[in-house]
């Protein structure tokens, strides 16, 4: 049961969402400018160190989420996103991913893990400033996310197949809020 | 030395919003929102969650920056600040400060820290659910921040006079972006 009285039985981040709009609509903003721009990483990129991130916090409802979000733009492929989040060491990803993972993981664990070998590992592998910028933000987001959604509380739906109904809205349609307020389709 | 070419010499996150500036945007609307709402917690309550927040993830900048902040809205009881940052229990404080900042804290760890107890011992002190969910949401948000400060490796000004005097700027006009990225005053 959630902490607070969300006073709507929506699921997930969007009960808090729905319960402060306010905050929902930077919190939206955000969200839509790091996953789905199309400068530099791409949204299949932005999503999988999301999903990365939320995994490593072992936040279920977003790591699901933004999993199912990652493969529609795969093509489908789930078993890169499952192999992502067990070890990316071994995925079938670029290099350049491959190091920006790596920073994701230390900025998961706090700002002052990510090192100078790191970064240079990454612009190594073609990734530019944006990229490392983008991966940092993403990944700090996501703690951000994750603890929004698992220090309330919020209910994460069991029925494993509401997670790929849900990605396929998003994908088309953003991360606006008129899309996180809105019911979960039938 | 900054991880990437910020291109500027703004210190703390403000040369890493001045780089980005898509992302300042919904990164300075959520803070106004969070730290400068008068609908339940006063600005010095959020300002206070924000700097211990800061302080347990060990990101100088932001403790010392939202600390100041923090003391502008205490009349200056600088004392205070560094009581709570050192030890809340001991801190001549609300008991409903204290049992919100005792969630923080278990935010700060991860979201899954939070438990019932906590959250029945902040509603015996009078905090609503909306006290408890910008609680949450501020310390969720400074596991954010913090991290995208030091995970580029943004510098902190060593010279701890700019601190205060850049809090009167952000006391006064709040957290918009031009706020931001304007060079430090004199």
């Amino acid at each position: 049961m959630p902490h607070i009285d969300f006073k709507n039985d929506l699921p997930g981040i969007r009960s808090a969402l729905a319960f402060s709009p306010q905050t929902a609509e930077p919190l939206g903003a955000l969200a839509e400018i790091l996953l789905r721009s199309d400068e530099g990483l791409t949204r299949a990129e932005r999503e999988l160190i999301a999903t990365y991130v939320s995994y490593l916090n072992d936040c279920f409802y977003c790591h699901h989420s933004h999993g199912e979000i990652a493969c529609i733009y795969l093509d489908g492929d789930k078993q890169l996103v499952d192999q992502v989040k067990k070890d990316f060491d071994k995925a079938a990803i670029s290099e350049k991913l491959r190091s920006l993972l790596a920073i994701a993981a230390k900025v998961q664990k706090g700002g002052k893990f990510v090192a100078e070998e790191d970064i240079e590992k990454a612009k190594q592998n073609g990734a530019t400033d944006i990229d490392i910028h983008d991966t940092v933000l993403i990944a700090a987001a996501f703690c951000m996310f994750n603890r929004y959604v698992d220090g309330l509380n919020t209910t994460a739906p069991t029925d494993m197949a509401s997670y790929p109904l849900r990605a396929r809205q998003i994908a088309e349609h953003g991360y606006g809020n008129h899309i996180y307020t809105q019911r979960q389709p039938a």
